[in-house]
C-alpha cells in the first residue's frame, strides 16, 4: 500500500488513540488463553484451508464500573452465525468471534427447548430422539460433528466493546501471518460510542435524582489501524448497517474511501434479510433474493458468502 | 388497605402517569394471545395450585424508533430461572415472564452445545445420548417432562421495557382474581430510565457529528399501581439490587415504605449468589449460604424460595 504524507499522519494519530484506548481498557479475562488458541488454530490450518474471521453479535458499553446498566447494539448474531456455516461449507476454517449468548452456527436451527422436548426414555434408561426428531436433527448434527472432528471452527466470545477490540486485534495480527489466504468478515454490530473509564460512575447510578444525562464519546475508528497496521495484507470485508436508505451507499463509500479496505456490504435494518449492496472502490452492486429463492427459504448469507469467497479467490491470485 | 388522603392523591397522580405511558407505548406483538394464555393458565390452576409470577432478566430501552442501539440492564436471568425451578418443586404453578434469550429453568443446566456434542448415531439412524450423558441429563429431563405434563409452567417473553410493563399489568390483573393464593416475585432487572417516544430519534443516530448526549427520563414507578390498583390482594415480593453496601438497606426500606408491599429482597451485585437480606415493614434479616451449603453447591435461590413460600403460606392464612 502506497501512502501519502497526510495518510501517514492520520494513521499515526489513529495509532496514538488506539494505544491510549488499550492502555485504559484492560484485556478481557482469559485473553492469554484465547491468544494461545488462536495461534494453535492458525498453525493447524496454515497449509490446509483458507481462514475466515467472522465477527458476530453486538458489543456492550458499560455505564458503571460495577456494571448494572449498559448500552447495547441491536444484533441477534444471525448473519454471523449463518455466514459461518456457509464459509465452513466452502472449506474455510472459521474463527467465530461472537457475543456471548448470541446466535451460533448449527444450534441456531434448534429451538433451545426442542431437544429436551424431543428426548424419550428407552429401555436401559437411555434418552433417545424419536425417528421423526432424529431425522430433523441428523443433517445439522452431522455437519456439526464433521466440522468439529476437522477442528475447523474456533469459538471465541466477547461481551463488552473492549473485549471485542482486544480479541479483534489479536486475531488480525495472527491472521496477517497467513495473508493473503485469510479474510476478515466483520459482521458484528460494534458500538461507535463508549464511556471512558475515567468518566464512568463507580456504582449503580441512582434514579432518585431525576432524569439522567449520559455523554457517549466516539470510539476511535478501528478499521483504520486494522487495515493499515495490524492486517495490511488481509482481505477485509466490513458491514454498514443503516435505517435510512438515503444514507446507505454514501456511508459505505465514505468508509471505503477512508480505510481503503476491500469491500463494504451495505444493508438496511428493515430489508437486511432480503438484500444487501456490495460496494467496492470501483462499483456497487445489489444482491437480492429472487422470488423462487425466498420461496425455497434460501438465506441471503448463502449468496453473500458465495460472492465473498469468489472475490477472495481473485484476491489470492494477485 | 386503608389509605390517607395524601396516599390517594399520590396513587391517582401515579395512575395518570401510567395511563399516559400505556397510551404512548403500544402493546407488544402477540399481546392478545398472551392474555388468552394467561387466562387459560389461571383457570386451570385456580383450585389446584398456588400460582407464582416470576419475572426474570433485564429490560431494554431503545434509543431510536428503528432500533439499532438500546440501554440494557445487566441480568442473565439466573436468579429468576433458578427460583422458578424451586417454586415448581414446592407445587406452585409458575408464570415465567422472562427476557427473550435469557437463562431458562431446566435448560440452564445444559450448555447449548452439550446435547449436540453428546448425541451419537445408533443403528437405524436414530440419535441417542450415551449412558453417561443420559445419566447426566435424566434428572433434568424428568423434572422438565413432569412439569410440562402437568402444564405447570407458562413461558412468556419480553424484550423492551414497554413489553414487560404491558405483560406485567395483564398478569397482575389476572392473578388478582386468584388472591391471596397468588404471589408476584419480581426478579427482573427493570430499567428506571427510558426515552419517551416523542424524544426518540427516527433513524440510527450518526456518529459523524461527535460525542452523543442522551437524556434518559424516569420511568413512572410501577410498584405503585401494581400494589395499590392492579393487584391489591396479592403477596408481592420485589428485589433491590445495589452495588454500594451502604445504600442497600436504606433503599429497600424506602421502597417498602413507599409502596407498602410485603417483602423486599435486597442484594449486592458482588455477593448476590451468597447472601440476600429480607426486609419487611417490621424487620430485616440476612440470609447467607453456610460453608457446607457452598461446598454442596446449594443455590441461594433454594433458600430464598423456601422462605418466600413459608411467608406466603402465613399470608394466605390471614
Amino acid at each position: 500500500m502506497m501512502l501519502g504524507a497526510t495518510s501517514k499522519l492520520s494513521i499515526s494519530r489513529s495509532m496514538d488513540e488506539w494505544e491510549q484506548y488499550f492502555a485504559e481498557n484492560p484485556a478481557p479475562r482469559g485473553y492469554d488463553i484465547s491468544c494461545a488458541q488462536l495461534e494453535a488454530f492458525c498453525q493447524v490450518h496454515v497449509n490446509r484451508n483458507p481462514i475466515a474471521l467472522v465477527t458476530s453479535g453486538g458489543t456492550t458499553v458499560p455505564f458503571e464500573r460495577n456494571t448494572v446498566r449498559f448500552v447495547d447494539n441491536f444484533s441477534a448474531g444471525t448473519r454471523g452465525a449463518a455466514s459461518t456455516e456457509y464459509f465452513l461449507s466452502h472449506g474455510y476454517a472459521v474463527i467465530f468471534l461472537h457475543r456471548d449468548k448470541s446466535v451460533t452456527p448449527f444450534l441456531r436451527h434448534l429451538d433451545p427447548r426442542f431437544l429436551l422436548d424431543a428426548l424419550q426414555e428407552v429401555p436401559g434408561g437411555l434418552l433417545q430422539l424419536s425417528s421423526i426428531h432424529s431425522a430433523q436433527v441428523h443433517p445439522i448434527w452431522q455437519d456439526y460433528q464433521r466440522v468439529k472432528s476437522e477442528s475447523r471452527i474456533l469459538w471465541l466470545t466477547f461481551t463488552t466493546l473492549s473485549d471485542y477490540l482486544w480479541l479483534l486485534r489479536a486475531t488480525t495480527q495472527c491472521l496477517q501471518q497467513r495473508a493473503p489466504k485469510a479474510l476478515l468478515y466483520l459482521a458484528a454490530a460494534v458500538s461507535d460510542f463508549y464511556i471512558p473509564q475515567d468518566k464512568m460512575a463507580e456504582h449503580k447510578i441512582q434514579s432518585a435524582s431525576g432524569p439522567l444525562t449520559v455523554t457517549l464519546h466516539l470510539v476511535p475508528k478501528m478499521l483504520s489501524p486494522l487495515v493499515s497496521v495490524w492486517g495490511p495484507e488481509l482481505f477485509v470485508v466490513s458491514f454498514k448497517l443503516e435505517t435510512d436508505e438515503k444514507k446507505l451507499i454514501e456511508k459505505a463509500t465514505e468508509s471505503l474511501r477512508k480505510y481503503k479496505h476491500d469491500l463494504v456490504i451495505g444493508n438496511l435494518l428493515q430489508t437486511r434479510r432480503e438484500e444487501v449492496t456490495f460496494v467496492t472502490e470501483k462499483e456497487s452492486s445489489l444482491l437480492r433474493l429472487m422470488e423462487h429463492q425466498k420461496a425455497e427459504k434460501t438465506e441471503i448469507e448463502k449468496l453473500i458468502v458465495e460472492e465473498v469467497v469468489s472475490r477472495h479467490k481473485n484476491f489470492i491470485k494477485y
